[in-house]
């Protein structure tokens, strides 16, 4: 047991948002608002930048009714940034102005949510705070849709957004049956350097068929192989659904969506339509198919109202814990996930070193993809599957969701 | 009263689906089974086409649980079609293969369950089979995500659409002012000739600001007052949210989707990419602003998983009473809606003439719209606000949907 350490706490936000990040932020606020030894909960308005620039939101201030209806809020309810913290052995001008800020307001608690920025992010600060000798406990809270942590079985905000996925391809896949001529729809998923989300289209098809095809960063995508995948299927079948992460590229590392393919357009540009409709567009020339270029967008980052409540409840789990271990003493860690699928599903959380999550991204198996790399197997849904269940107590008003309202009052 | 008309009845869906279609065709189906004078419900297989092939599903013969889950599967369950069927006068082909189907399976009831090219099927066949002495009752039960039937007050698939949409505009705002770096959205609702859908943007407004503009095709689109539009908007604030519709077009008439601009195309080439790119792209050039182009693309017509259960029981609704209507001797009407929203909010069935719908069209009124041309005003969200009002109890299955599975077997 460490002593007890007396002081505020500040918990920032970072990076994209995702529908639960405010979970884990109120996991972290809630029990940090309760907690005897946190003498004040600060929120750092737009994250780091929020202490950079001394903008720091009082968490106290803020009605409990509408702090309750942060886990069912989406997007960083206190602000996010991109703001990449310096090396301090380069320039350590950020970190001293972090510390006289930690000074000013006797933080003594760091809480920083977030990605594999904001993991490098929070070991900086923790190692600065190290080496000048200032008292002060840091914890990571993780927070990706991209599932791309290190360490950790699977990121807060990864299963909403899948579930979000698989739910929308359902609708879609029966939508793009109902007419007797049939089509071919290409659904464009995020994910730059991982196939995380793509993948959880292919959970669409646990009951009844939905997607052809699935390809990922992970496999190296070939066009001509994706052309005649796509064809036949549509021969066989009148009709074809793909879904297609954003950063399928080709053999040599270039992205298919920026690629200028003599097939999109005749004079060589670049297409600006974005990787869904170059590639249905493919397909039309291909086989004069009806083709459906979608492309998920932002919707399925921000989609609250159909978040998975286990996604939920893990993501207020970890940020409830990051705070009962600084309380313990332990500081310089992510609090990620450790789970059993033996005898029902079963999610523990676990601490992982800062340093090894800033500088890892894990990447979808290989071996959970087929060998013909168009899609994945069943490895993955029993994985995915437990993560989506749920529903989400998202209140509504009007017939309209009902997220919290911040009042936002600043510390002086 | 009539006397008693014994003998089968065909439901046929056609044209675009919705997220509630099914619970049109469930309110037929359900009441028709239920009907004494009804001896057989048949589903036409891919609408009129399912008549003409004599593709039809008995509807007897489909487990009770699954048929309970229409009202919350959404897209045509039965298969649509767009079969626009000939004037009788110039080619009486079609017409003749109905009656000898309507004869073959002893058909005295034929619903049909789609937009205006639907009810002008309905009417033309109404009319024939009174002119060749073919005793059968006649009936449209409107669907239309697009709003734009004719005396109507609304039309059953537009609530939920329009309720997925302010559901998505809120999310997204959300997402899109959590940067302190701001940016600009540019959001595309269908509607090729009416801007109801692209409306509903404005109803996530109610609660809290999200939308900044909307524009509609009943306001000729000017790019010079758009781009100063948005252009202000987003020095004022650092962000600006627009919503468009598919739809809209220069004064000339010439779709904006379709405009050749030098701006986004240094060319002179017609973008691939849709409106919202399009826009959101024109909008970047001007103001070097991040942007954001999202196309709602066909999850506004599918996400059943977001439908209004008013929408949902008011759809149930129309279609039970067409079987009602029809049992007491009414031919040829659609049943359409008669809403008063003095007292509360009060739905009812109300008939109207197959002819008079089938040629007009209802264009979102002039007078909801602001002088500017650039948003709506409170008498859309007085009108359209009721319709959103409930969530659907769609079954989830392993955190997924669970829509109707149809045996789909047809008759001999």
């Amino acid at each position: 047991m460490s002593e007890t350490l007396k002081g505020a706490l500040i918990i920032g936000q970072s990076g994209g948002p995702s529908s639960v990040i405010n979970a884990s932020a109120y996991g972290v606020i809630r029990t940090a608002l309760d907690a005897g030894e946190i003498t004040k909960v600060y929120g750092a308005n737009h994250g780091i930048k929020g202490v950079l620039n001394d903008k720091l939101l009082c968490m106290d201030e803020e009605d409990r009714a509408e702090l309750d209806r942060l886990p069912y809020t989406p997007s960083s309810a206190l602000g996010s940034c991109r703001y990449k913290i310096k090396d301090p052995d380069v320039d350590d001008t950020d970190y001293k102005r972090i510390l006289e800020i930690f000074k000013k307001y006797d933080v003594r608690y760091f809480c920083y949510n977030g990605g594999n920025d904001s993991m490098d992010t929070c070991n900086k600060i923790s190692k600065y705070m190290k080496k000048v000798g200032y008292d002060c406990r840091v914890m990571g809270v993780p927070k990706t849709i991209d599932n791309d942590l290190f360490g950790t079985d699977h990121c807060p905000g990864y299963a909403s957004a899948a579930k979000y996925i698989a739910t929308s391809v359902m609708e879609v896949a029966r939508d793009a049956q109902v007419y007797d001529t049939g089509m071919i729809t290409v659904i464009e998923c995020m994910g730059r350097h991982a196939g995380w989300l793509t993948a959880a289209a292919a959970l669409a098809n646990e009951k009844e068929h939905c997607v052809d095809f699935v390809y990922l960063p992970e496999v190296d995508f070939d066009m001509d192989k994706f052309i005649a995948d796509v064809s036949e299927c549509y021969k066989k079948n009148g009709n074809c659904i793909v879904a297609v992460s954003e950063g399928v590229h080709y053999a040599d590392g270039s992205f298919v969506s920026e690629a200028k393919t003599a097939a999109t357009d005749g004079f060589g540009h670049a297409q600006l339509g974005g990787l869904a409709a170059t590639l249905a567009n493919i397909m039309k020339e291909k086989t004069g198919a009806k083709v459906r270029g979608i492309e998920l967008s932002l919707l399925q980052r921000c989609a609250a109202h159909c978040a998975s409540l286990t996604d939920i409840e893990e993501s207020f789990m970890s940020g409830k814990t990051a705070v009962e271990e600084m309380l313990k003493g332990t500081t310089d860690k992510m609090v990620g996930f450790e789970c059993s699928r033996e005898n029902g599903y079963e999610c523990k959380a676990k601490l992982f070193d800062l340093a090894d999550v800033a500088n890892f991204e894990k990447k979808f198996p290989r071996e959970w993809i087929n060998a013909e790399g168009n899609n994945v197997n069943s490895d993955f849904a029993k994985y995915a599957l437990p993560l989506i269940q749920g529903e989400t107590k998202l209140e509504k008003e009007d017939g309209m969701p009902r997220f919290a309202r911040l009042k936002k009052v600043f510390a002086e």
